[in-house]
């Protein structure tokens, strides 16, 4: 299977997911009611860092939980035990096999922490060290660079989210549970500007440095388009929150270096709208992605996402077309999107 | 006042940190005893990130303490307002004027979580929206970008840390104390590099990306470093721990991108001493920051920090020749280190 019939089954793999560990979701809401928690410790490397970075938000705004991404060398190379009693410790690894991630939720369950994996390997050793395992359901993942379990991971912290907000998994809120079963059918619509990308991929694969700005929610998109940018297409994609961006790195724009730029409906539109504009002004090549005909039209290129997905779950949408992206550009350089170099699917950092 | 001015004032900086707010830190310790906390949450933006991040590792290893990065943007953006009752929440700025920061630390109080700032002017927006200050005393910094309030935030986060631990700010293990005390001299030797420093970029100007490499306690050096040569010097310099690093990005080194690899004595030692034989191999250049001989003996370059710093304080020394480092490469880059391009010096995100 290759990295594109990856990328197109998401849609089933996201029916899939959410039809996933309905009880293990119960179980675990039923278990926060009884003893809750205040906050929440995410673990995770590499792409599952970037669905940590989505949790933070999701859970933050929709749960009011504070959530903070665990830093596992802090365990791993300095024995350190941090007091996480009281918090749900989340390890997210398609793989489950990543030791310093299950040296965190292991060391959480000594100290009686209540503890989640999420992952594609109910089997794996990450599974087995947690209280409670959502399995991502995404079917095999045989390509080097994960796409279709980093979506399925967003959709289960979005199912986490809606459970905990609704007390059951089972009754979300109408407009909720709808959205939800929009999302395979909004990744399915999202997949079809592939064309558009092989032709914007033409005009740009002599690039080797690029910036990647998102903001809010869509944060982790820009993290997670720049890393698939690095370890398929071989260009340096510095990935920013706008807010960051502005404290400093905007010295490295010019002439000649794109910037994509994330800039959907909703509360980062305005900010990043007047980005756009400003980079428009300094004759900075821009690809934008947005749900907004105007938005796009702002950029040099544009690449569009479906309309009337709520804005806390675009990112599982709005990450499809960067895929394609990273793909068609690591193709028009003349690379080979299933060996990326030096890579290997499961790394086991200690 | 210059840029390179202010590099040498870090000895006399960290000299003042360490004689400011001794009360503030004994009052702040008091009421953590007499109310612990479990958990710390930490928000600033830009290089006072890095003091964060810097934060989380000693107060995870030395203090037990779980320490996260706030999502600024989950409060600004979202109006979401997490619930860190029971969490210390901290705000790193150095004119503690950035809108945001003081946002999220103005939410903790309204909860009635316990709030300490880390600035450079105590009578800032977020000094006065915080229960506790400790003033950063670095002496007015008038350059762009951040080095001086960058040091001097370290040692006012290990300070904290060594009262946490000791129940006094007073009365420190001995060891420990003359750890600290010999701080302003271990910065003062590490600033003797200059020449060597002017000798490598000399060969290096040419660059326009790199990789900086560090772990454990180093990380924070190594977003530091990559941001001083993004806001100085334009060059796209990507920062990874090197457990991330072996998760995707080691596909972007060839020949030509140097490596900037932090690898000290302590933990982190031999996996980057594994990293420097695997990248020679490779053929890449490397510049190594340590301070033992034979691991800086495996670098194409290296520069020299002073032996006998403990391993959880050497942040605050070994970003002094990476400060070197990108305020000569910039001059040899033909840009003005004084004046950034479209920076200022207090960002105002919101």
């Amino acid at each position: 299977m290759s990295l594109r019939s990856e990328i197109f089954d998401q849609p089933a793999a996201a029916r899939h997911q959410l039809e996933s560990s309905p009880a293990a979701i119960e179980a675990l809401v039923a278990q926060l009611r009884a003893q809750p928690v205040r906050s929440v410790v995410l673990a995770a490397r590499g792409t599952s860092d970037h669905a940590a970075i989505y949790a933070q938000y999701v859970l933050g705004v929709r749960n009011r939980l504070s959530a903070g991404l665990a830093t596992p060398s802090v365990v791993s190379l300095y024995d350190g035990d941090p007091d996480v009693r009281g918090a749900l410790v989340v390890g997210i690894s398609q793989s489950g096999a990543s030791p310093d991630i299950v040296g965190v939720v292991e060391a959480a369950r000594r100290q009686g922490a209540l503890t989640l994996a999420i992952t594609n390997d109910p089997g794996s050793p990450l599974a087995s060290a947690s209280d409670h395992v959502i399995d991502l359901a995404a079917g095999p993942e045989l390509a080097v660079a994960a796409t279709k379990t980093y979506t399925t991971s967003l959709l289960a912290i979005a199912r986490l989210s809606i459970a905990l907000a609704d007390g059951s998994p089972a009754t979300p809120g109408t407009n909720v549970a709808a959205s939800l079963a929009g999302i395979p059918e909004a990744i399915a619509a999202a997949l079809t500007v592939e064309a558009e990308v092989e032709a914007i991929v033409a005009e740009v694969s002599a690039m080797d440095r690029c910036i990647v700005v998102g903001r809010g929610f869509e944060y982790a998109t820009a993290r997670e388009w720049a890393l698939k940018l690095k370890e398929l297409a071989q260009v340096f994609a510095d990935p920013y929150s706008s807010a960051d961006f502005l404290h400093g790195p905007i010295a490295l724009v010019h002439p000649g270096i794109p910037v994509l730029v994330l800039a959907p409906s909703g509360a980062t539109e305005a900010g990043q709208v007047e980005l756009l504009r400003d980079l428009r002004v300094r004759g900075i090549d821009t690809v934008v992605v947005s749900d907004v005909p105007e938005t796009r039209a702002l950029g040099r290129w544009s690449l569009a996402i479906p309309a009337g997905v709520p804005e806390w779950l675009r990112p599982i949408v709005s990450i499809v077309p960067a895929q394609l992206f990273a793909y068609h550009l690591t193709l028009a350089r003349g690379l080979d999107p299933e060996e990326p170099r030096y890579l290997s699917k499961v790394t086991r950092t200690t």
